[in-house]
């Protein structure tokens, strides 16, 4: 396949596809064409056209596109045919609900190690996985071939831990502490600030409130 | 203030905007220009202009942003000077990490009720709040000016809670459950789709890969 450079706003979206996809092929749905799939997920058939474009576009004119072929191509190009071991950083409520989420493992994801400085969790078992010090990440990470670092810790530490985890050979971090990352080149990172998102929803509800009231 | 329309776009960069801002306001930082501004969020000056200025600016040119001010302003803007009471429903894990948060609180969220249909996790107290069983939320959202609906729950079931929520007056949905909502005109949804966001971390980590091996 050719390689173009691709913007992240259509890296955004194919998620949503293979979602939308994984669905009709559970349905049993065969074919599906961007007509279809443009009521479905509400977004334009000339936008689906022009996203799948990027990656040769998938189907041929009048025919619509083989939704099972589709849905593996889109898998393997957002790399769910290849394993990922991942750690979690952070053993509170948070890590625990994402080390406990099967789905992850079904997409490749696979659990291998968590990490906390409290004394108290270290040990807890957390669907087969053993809570450790974080004195043993560093070894941890470069003898088990992690790729990815979930951060669920406060804002405070999680600078220091990036660069730890960087220095020992991470590639990316999915980081749900409430800052902003530096980290070198090359190097992933997806923030997923859970306050901010909050706060869009509240101003939503206000702006609504604000033209009801005027109307 | 002038009431225009403002995109979702800007809207998605005022929560960060309101973080670095409070972070400077704790450092007692004063006054900050947009050029200040800009290399410290890495946006262009331009941007940071162009976004105050669909709320009328906020600042006097060659004097710099106020801080507090600016920070005041932009909490009003999102809504944070109200309070919002909100209930989770879907009690594991996830909703439990989320009741816990503290940091939710401080903006203004107020966790008030959570429901789960496992009767094993009703009755289990979250923070001071009570597990009720599902029957119990129609009437519990009526009586206590409830507004958001956090929805921790698996795709099978979001979509008609989501229904009952609506239809007893929920204004809006902090939607966890792995499916696209659809609402009325009105009410607002934000999605969280926390598997999305990790497929993005894994196409990013597999082109840098592929980038790495051409190079």
């Amino acid at each position: 396949m050719e390689e173009k450079e691709i913007s992240q706003a259509v890296i955004s979206r194919l998620p949503r596809y293979f979602r939308y996809l994984g669905e009709l092929k559970d349905e049993g749905v065969e074919r599906i064409s961007s007509q279809e799939l443009s009521e479905l997920m509400k977004v334009t058939a000339s936008q689906i056209r022009q996203d799948f474009n990027n990656f040769g576009g998938f189907g041929q004119q009048g025919y619509g596109y083989n939704v099972e072929y589709l849905y593996k191509e889109i898998g393997k190009i957002l790399g769910l045919d290849e394993k990922h071991n991942f750690i979690i950083i952070g053993a509170g409520n948070l890590g625990q609900a994402l080390g406990n989420y099967l789905n992850f493992e079904r997409r490749g994801f696979i659990f291998r190690g968590m990490f906390d400085k409290n004394p108290a969790l270290v040990g807890k078992d957390v669907r087969g996985v053993k809570v450790m010090p974080m004195e043993e990440m560093e070894r941890f990470v470069k003898e088990n071939d992690i790729d990815i670092a979930v951060l669920t810790i406060p804002k405070s530490g999680a600078e220091e831990v990036a660069e730890r985890l960087v220095a020992n050979g991470i590639r990316a971090i999915w980081n749900f502490a409430h800052v902003d990352l530096n980290v070198p080149e090359g190097i992933q990172v997806e923030n997923v600030h859970l306050s901010d998102s909050l706060m869009k929803l509240s101003y939503n509800i206000g702006c609504y409130k604000r033209e009801k009231d005027k109307a």
